[in-house]
């Protein structure tokens, strides 16, 4: 079901901006939290950047580990994305909690989330911006996608719970990559 | 039309990842340029990143003026703002080209984009990521909000032409700023 996804395609998961699953694995413990501040750096490779905030159990992790795990929520995972940026993977295992299923990755030990349409697997390779700013730099390393799902509708988050869906999809004469 | 809004809600607006218009001013020379690859940083003051590639005529206004304007463009700004993507300053006026109205800023040199319905007057606050990722830290000193205009449809870009335009709004009991 989770195809290979070339990697000079992942920029085209990340640039809309959806809300993201951020999956890591420290001292045996798989984890998860909710994301939205991440933007593309780079084609391909594929870099991007993404700020965790230290107060996330995940940063912990993040940083010493130095892999994690983007995963792609469809909107049929939006209470399900709430959830798990409502509580801490300090009180509870969120893929228990929430019934996300944790897959083996290739080449991280953070697991892929089988529920999301895409997974990337990253590397951390810049943590200079991580004291300053909780930035840190990631290189995604291999790439999967859902190949049974062909339009995908992501949310995009506006605060305080409010969501906006993807409609319609246009097309115009661009230059642009 | 355009009323001061909160610097508390810019992240609000940025947060959903929309393609955005940044202009500059440099040398007396206004000029504009269409951009999905940034992300916020910090809610207040809003702090945002975003990559500017040095091949962009924006990239030397950036840098050198350290001043910015982000301008999100509504969906019935999509077939303009591709414009401006295609081609470059360098060549063009293009506020002039393309029927966009440069408003002076308050805080800023570079301008405000009227046909906008936010705009966002930004400091370069470190340049230190430049170099190496073409990564600029943004500090949103000044914003505005076309007060007329409710339900903002913004487009999201998602590669050679391909927009996903704001579908149906959700919200969910969330505890997430």
């Amino acid at each position: 079901m989770m195809k290979q996804l070339a990697l000079s395609r992942v920029y085209q998961l990340l640039e809309p901006g959806p809300v993201v699953l951020l999956t890591t694995a420290h001292k045996g413990c798989a984890n998860v939290m909710t994301m939205s501040w991440h933007m593309m750096m780079e084609f391909e490779p594929p870099m991007l950047a993404c700020v965790v905030s230290a107060g996330n159990h995940s940063f912990a992790a993040l940083r010493a580990s130095r892999q994690c795990v983007i995963a792609v929520p469809g909107v049929e995972l939006a209470a399900t994305v709430v959830k798990v940026g409502n509580c801490s993977g300090r009180d509870v295992d969120k893929f228990a909690a929430f019934g996300l299923t944790p897959l083996p990755a290739r080449r991280v030990a953070a697991p892929l989330v089988a529920e999301c349409f895409a997974n990337l697997e990253c590397r951390v390779v810049d943590t200079r911006m991580v004291k300053r700013y909780n930035l840190f730099v990631l290189e995604v390393v291999q790439a999967w996608a859902d190949s049974a799902r062909k339009r995908r509708r992501t949310i995009h988050h506006c605060g305080y719970g409010r969501f906006v869906v993807d409609g319609e999809a246009i097309r115009l004469r661009s230059k642009m990559r």
